[in-house]
């Protein structure tokens, strides 16, 4: 984890907030803070600009997800359970594929994500309807529990009702899990959470069942990606065609004109996620 | 961890409450489940006897310990805080002192179970003053920061003020814990707690401040400890005079007649491990 | 690695020459030792006979080509060579599929099993030609390195021309492999070989440019394969159509009376892995 | 593995034949390449001085042994075997120690270097008179057999008589490593030799029983040390007194000008470390 990038905290990122202090990623043109520590060269640039909008989710959703997928233990044969079928959960579920695992399945509430989660392969988990998860995911493998569990939720979760449940996640993910197996926690959970409704989420606390984690042996691996350790092996997979992650993710380009577009969209909850494109390239390359 | 052993759930444990379903391990002699496979054979009598009491320790405290700091990542040149200076937090500091640890700390409020600390080379962080853990811990390292956080408390945790506050180990690991740092905890947290005052903590619910955590990249690793995987090693570093165990936790040898008085003050907090002594063997060999 | 079943040394297997000491495995029917140990339970009868001929491989090639390609660090993203094209080679082929290689050759002088090689999808490199290994290995990666070789192929090596060469797989693969990469080495290298040609060759030793292993700092992974590390992950993977695995190995089920004739054929070097199939029950299932 | 620091080949270091391409280290003064990567600073300038020459250490020697013994598997309750009682085996030893280790034996021919590493708590294998050393082994731990080998000699090893032996240690680590064992080998082994009596060795070869190896699935560690990777923390464990480094290798400040006389001390096998100090500060300091 980076030291010293931001003056604020540990942890960097470009265009984030709160995140290295450099503001300013979705615009037309952007300075790179120590290029030659950052950047990912391309082996050939034809190839890369054949495949760049699959490459372009090396930036940080797709080592994203793998990160969560490795915390989680993810292996060749494992069982896996993603919550949440936004683009994280499916980078997240794309990379359990690409690390082997058996059986993928991926919860949320919204019908058009879980559509597109079955449409590209994985296993969709309708909580919906009740959120009794042991259940659902016994009815896909025999048990009520999996191997590994990878929360691409966070914070923001909703509850069955659709209130503001931020603890629910992790809870149904002790509930889940099996002895001794771990959990990825991608999914953002906030120091600070001013807008919330009761105290304790305020100040990022959340109500969890650790004993119940405990009597399992469970492990948590929280924080965010470490993008430089994961996204030249990542490239190597896109550009053998191992995972072909824009698919996955339905990613599509829109103008910077249209970002304000893009992010109601986005919040509405559209089974899509959307990448800026000022110059046009990716429409382009596509 | 043991599927199968214990019919109620994950985990096998002889003697314990809720594992392992073989109750009746302090007794004047005792059936071995599984013995072929759960035994730990000593390479020589002799040299065995002669540091019996030290051997005793394997049976679970000492690779509960060890478990723990593991866990946390503690490695040569590490800083270290262990929470709990009873006989579970003396054996993850001689654990962390084993594994090479630079700077080894340990909390408690109790002043005899810190001077014992003291007397055997760790250094006494004491919450009775108050319970701001990161200028204690400053004082002694000269940053709010440790690379390694043991938690050998539990949910029976204190506040400052004497009050149960089940979650205040972890919140104040977190707060100084190092970004990316890991939290291992031995510390037994439960699934139900019917004698807590508020409802959280009857279902095993903390308040957790993991949206901290979250921002630090830590991971977090509990459970009961798989004593198998680490007896064998443990038992070659004690016949090499590596770690004089019995003398860091303060083991007393007592007959199963004293058993209760040895409940009674344990409950106090003596600063001593008591050891039960059916047949005068632990006696006799000191 | 098992001390104890096997009487002469380390090492356990049934059925194999000088591990174990239980020989007999190729039989209509056989004891198993230790069964409760060692015996893995398919999930489901119906499910598990459906897929009976890859769930054979379970037993030992499987196990010992993921062990292979384990060793030798494949990881997604991973540039993989696999020295020889048998049955094991083909096997840790597959595992480094399964585990996200991105680019995976197989080297081998025999036509047919490099036919065969390219067929279920590895990119093969013919040796026949010319042994100039790196120049092969850049006409498909662009650089006359990858990151993992597996040495499926053992002391019964031949070079360019024909003759015993034992130890040109291992060098050539420290010609090949980059820096900090490891070597997996499945194939079998032995104690003795009374029937070599040189003297160095009966005592098991080899002529090693380690000089030029040392100066990449690489790695090199030997031995048997524990088959029980891998087997219940490897059968997940199996039931989930993640690895048809017969089907790359070309597996072929014969009965007890005709594996001297599959014996045979092997030894002459066919693209095909023989099943005995005492019962068949192999037959009956396809 | 530094790929880009020298033109020739991979990894880097400064001062040194054939790697970084950066000579001159040992003069009155240097550059520092990369020097905002490449240092480590250290937290107090007093402190440091204090201890300035176990700190001087970590440039090379300490993390260099300690990669050995961490490659080598060394954990608490390791037995080890150490190859070479000179500086990097006498590093490698102590690094263990930090480890855990239960047993540390170091074998030499040379009588001061191995009174010296009785001195500092090692257990002398004495290989003047025989080099039967699995009986050698078997009288300290009292089986043939250790956990852990470190090679600390490298392509320059003897053999008993005095002649040339290259592959003798790795033989011999190969005799008394346990099944699945690893053997950590910071030796160097040499691309070309040369100067070396017979055609294999001039080409770096040696002639390896790797067929015994094989048997016992060990494994084989390679390689020039990552110091980056180890000096912070070992910094930190000599900055806390954990390990008496400097007097473990007995070193010994030198001038510039009495560097030839050190090196010529050093190739007669003197158990000491001679460390250049041009500008009288190591002496100062002690």
């Amino acid at each position: 984890m980076c030291l010293t990038v931001n003056p604020g905290r540990a942890g960097g990122a470009y265009g984030y907030v709160d995140m290295g202090g450099w503001i300013g990623g979705q615009a037309r043109y952007v300075m790179v803070p120590y290029a030659d520590f950052n950047l990912l060269k391309f082996p050939d640039k034809d190839k890369a600009l054949a495949k760049i909008m699959d490459l372009t989710m090396l930036t940080d959703i797709l080592p994203t997800g793998f990160h969560g997928a490795l915390m989680a233990g993810v292996k060749p044969g494992s069982t896996v359970y993603v919550a949440g079928a936004g683009p994280v959960g499916l980078a997240a579920a794309a990379s359990a594929q690409l690390l082997g695992a058996a059986v993928i399945m991926i919860g949320d509430m919204n019908e058009a994500r879980l559509n597109h989660a079955r449409r590209v392969g994985f296993v969709p988990i309708d909580l919906a309807k009740h959120d009794r998860l042991g259940e659902l995911v016994a009815a896909v493998v025999g048990e009520p529990t999996v191997d590994s569990v990878i929360d691409a939720v966070g914070f923001e979760a909703k509850g069955h009702g659709g209130g503001d449940q931020p603890a629910i996640v992790l809870n149904q993910a002790m509930d889940i899990i099996r002895p001794a197996g771990a959990i990825g926690i991608p999914g953002l959970y906030v120091t600070e959470d001013p807008g919330a409704h009761d105290e304790a989420a305020k100040t990022g606390s959340l109500s969890l069942r650790l004993g119940l984690g405990w009597s399992k042996s469970n492990s948590f691996h929280t924080g965010q990606t470490p993008v430089l350790r994961y996204n030249r092996q990542l490239m190597m997979a896109l550009l053998a065609d191992r995972l072909p992650i824009a698919r996955i993710v339905n990613a599509q380009a829109i103008s910077l004109e249209d970002a304000p577009k893009g992010y109601a969209e986005f919040d509405k909850g559209i089974a899509a996620k959307f990448v800026l494109d000022p110059h046009g390239l990716l429409v382009k390359a596509a």
